[in-house]
């Protein structure tokens, strides 16, 4: 396999050290990489050190299988939080959707213009009404009509196929269910969902209407991983627009529509480039 | 008295009917005033009514001072909320500062630059911090150190010293005191504070910890009515702005100053021209 | 035909007078008439009078099909250039495609959602690229090959099928091709074009490249009307999204299809809600 | 003299190469310095290696006085551009006005906060208006009234007392003088000044005028380098914002004001904290 345009992408955090970036990128450069972007920063109060490093893989000594395995004494001499991605692996997308389309087109469309860098093997619903547009996009549309009762088998049931397909990801593109605890430890940091509202504002059911009620001159939405706790996860991306006194909670919901489409967009774009760290509550966004 | 360059302007609001604009349309034009600005809008859930309407007195018939008993006919006809504000009486505005200067100065200085019709006759701290930037513009600064015990009374002394100044608006710049209930029904819906979020989110003390802590990607701020209720009157304005996993809460600090400045002024110059109406938990902005 | 949920909107225009609301809004109240969003204004320095008036025609005495010669007493008087649409009248839209679907795509998306009142009863294009995407859509679509030699006769036969489906409105969805001023001519004020840049910044090819190269922070999209000189139409609607050194022309092609699609859409809307009217080089936007 | 709180901070551009991280990381290492920020990146098209490298001179074993000539073989071997600051070391800022106060008092303003970490030993003007405000906050007015005739002699010594003062840098803080190639040759890069316009829109004088004629939806300011071509130079900052139909000329100055100070201020910041890098016509800005 030519490795010639693949890039390697690490992502690290630990306590912080002397010497780390200087271990790091001696390492690329012994394997004769080159370096394309490194973004560094240490949190002064926390003495928490981050980094993000691309490097080329053209010319480099140590193939992409066994990059890992080199890397980790790095690793544990730093005892970091860390993993390495390729570019040319294409992360696996699942889309869970109930009936709302807009940010299920926006994210299809981005995937056909190629600016995402995934695979999206399937689509999953509690609602057949978007089956017809994931099959004019030629992408498998799977049926999971959810109940009080039999919502543990159901998603047991999508968690198996998903392992089938080997999904790596998954966006929850206004699908209007909470997840379980069991479902969500099996995708830990891998569950992205928009929130129509800017967060920690308007948590919970009808935000528009919230944010309506409560008079708020801008509304918001917020990309964030899905945790046991109902919008509380690590917020990825968030984005706003200005509502007047004209506008009725129809109108923040067509608004809110083109919010929602932006953030989610830009949230997965982020994962799937491979920029997103989760540290506690927080997230390192590098762009 | 020339009322060549005098302008009025009705802010007026009822429950929606036919008729409303011809009836005062009709009575600014048989007093021989022309329309400058009108901006109508009818709420079609709530069957609202609410219009602003700025005319020129040069030429009308009726004398500003003789206005409002005329109008009144016409308020009466439609069962309205209505005052009418005319642009050459300025608005006598009294600061209340702590210790934090930017939303001080922000304002002496759009003051100095005459961007609002405004007086201000007076500056009120509970701290002595800032008595030479008031004096140093040339406002008299008044010092009413404030604690549990004598609140009610220091209050009481600055409702007695704004009464004899003839104080119609309480701008709270930074001004790190709750408010009693009784001070804020002296000056109910004329006290207009700046609060270091975007609310609802991060209600109370510390906002920018709890945003940082939170994790959010943007910050705001947010000027609105002082009720009773902390925190929770209604919204003038908001804005905000981006922030990264590298800002501490010292950076959210000083990018929130900025936030606060601007909210602010923008909160008092709508105010200060006459653009705002209170509906409930909302205000209607026009602009 | 009942009238129920019809509306009628005035959007007007003439040299200030006194007495212009009061006529309007009587002729509107002495029709049964109810008024439900009004926006006027003055320009002071030139004595401008601009005025949009939406109004229900349930219980209007006067029909809609006689309302404008009923209206046009008031428009003699004041020497106005004015129109009335109707709300439940459906503008009629061709849309101009060469290879790019972006903005394609969102503006059958929005319509799809019920968002703009229009017809699309055709797509035109100079490109086969882009017929798929219409037909999957319903839409027809009209192959038109443009060179140089045939373009006066392609525009031709392009205002001929147009005028045969009673087109009012042309969006040029990022049509690569400049129009002649006898098409222009045709359908004066009433041709939307997209420029992917700030105007009047990056006038003409390439201005991601352009804004490349000149170091820009900020990039633009600017939707305007198509005039005889290019890229110097009345401007409808602007906004600009944030850049830095890593972004390259790849990437503000990316970023600026999302403000192209974003600008051109909310141009389509204000003009499908008789928002708009030109004032010379500018445009008055009632929003 | 305790290094205890000192940083280095190198700026590095040159052909990519591979190994530059390692060499210049491994630099620091060596010395014990502790990495607290880096951002590094190529520019794949036209290979161009940049960097921006912080870090804690607290146990460095290289005294700052002598970094540079250590760091020197590296800069040679890469054949870079470069250049360390240290954190201590203030640069010494001169303010160059003529009548306008806003965007001077905003900068003094951070000055007194301490938002900057520089020195402002002089004002500089062409008129006398500014100078009680230079004077208020103890930094001295120097007065040189300028004719087409005096220009070089004035700006001669200018210079001369800029460099008795140990001047670093130059704003032009709404300074309405064009300068001679000669003075921008002795400051080249170092000189910042604010256009109150979208550049490349609206070059040259009367900028809202423009605008305002133009008819565009937004203005906007520009904080760039000044060189010999009027309003050409590298951009380092712009911002943004929405007027209407409403706005005249004179609200489009007042709400410029706004723009030009805070676009102007965060323009000083980056230079003031060793942020921007020039390439070309362009700059980095690693923020």
């Amino acid at each position: 396999m030519s490795e010639n345009n693949l890039n390697a992408i690490l992502l690290f955090t630990c306590a912080d050290q002397d010497g780390i970036v200087a271990k790091i990128s001696q390492f690329i450069y012994n394997g004769g990489g080159n370096i394309i972007d490194l973004d560094e920063h240490v949190n002064q109060n926390q003495k928490f050190f981050s980094i993000r490093v691309v490097w080329s893989m053209k010319n480099f000594s140590i193939p992409s299988s066994q990059l890992r395995d080199a890397f980790d004494v790095i690793g544990k001499e730093f005892n970091a939080h860390w993993r390495i991605e390729f570019s040319e692996r294409k992360m696996r997308l699942a889309i869970f959707v109930s009936k709302y389309d807009h940010c299920l087109q926006e994210i299809l469309w981005r995937y056909k213009m190629d600016e995402y860098h995934i695979e999206i093997p399937l689509i999953i619903s509690n609602h057949p009404d978007l089956q017809k547009l994931a099959e004019a996009n030629g992408i498998p549309f799977h049926l999971f009509p959810i109940s009080k009762e039999n919502k543990p088998d159901q998603e047991a049931r999508e968690i198996a196929l998903m392992k089938e397909n080997n999904i790596d990801l998954i966006v929850l593109a206004r699908y209007m269910q909470v997840l379980t605890p069991e479902f969500i430890q099996e995708y830990r940091n891998n569950i992205i969902n928009i929130h129509h509202s800017f967060l920690p504002g308007f948590v919970g059911g009808n935000p528009y209407k919230q944010a309506y009620e409560r008079g708020v001159k801008i509304i918001g939405a917020t990309s964030h991983y899905v945790t046991e706790e109902l919008d509380e996860g690590p917020i990825i991306e968030q984005d706003i627009m200005r509502i007047t006194h004209k506008d009725t909670i129809k109108d923040l919901i067509r608004k809110g529509r083109d919010l929602e489409r932006t953030v989610l967009a830009r949230a997965l774009l982020y994962k799937a480039e491979h920029r997103i760290i989760v540290d506690g509550k927080r997230t390192i966004v590098f762009n």
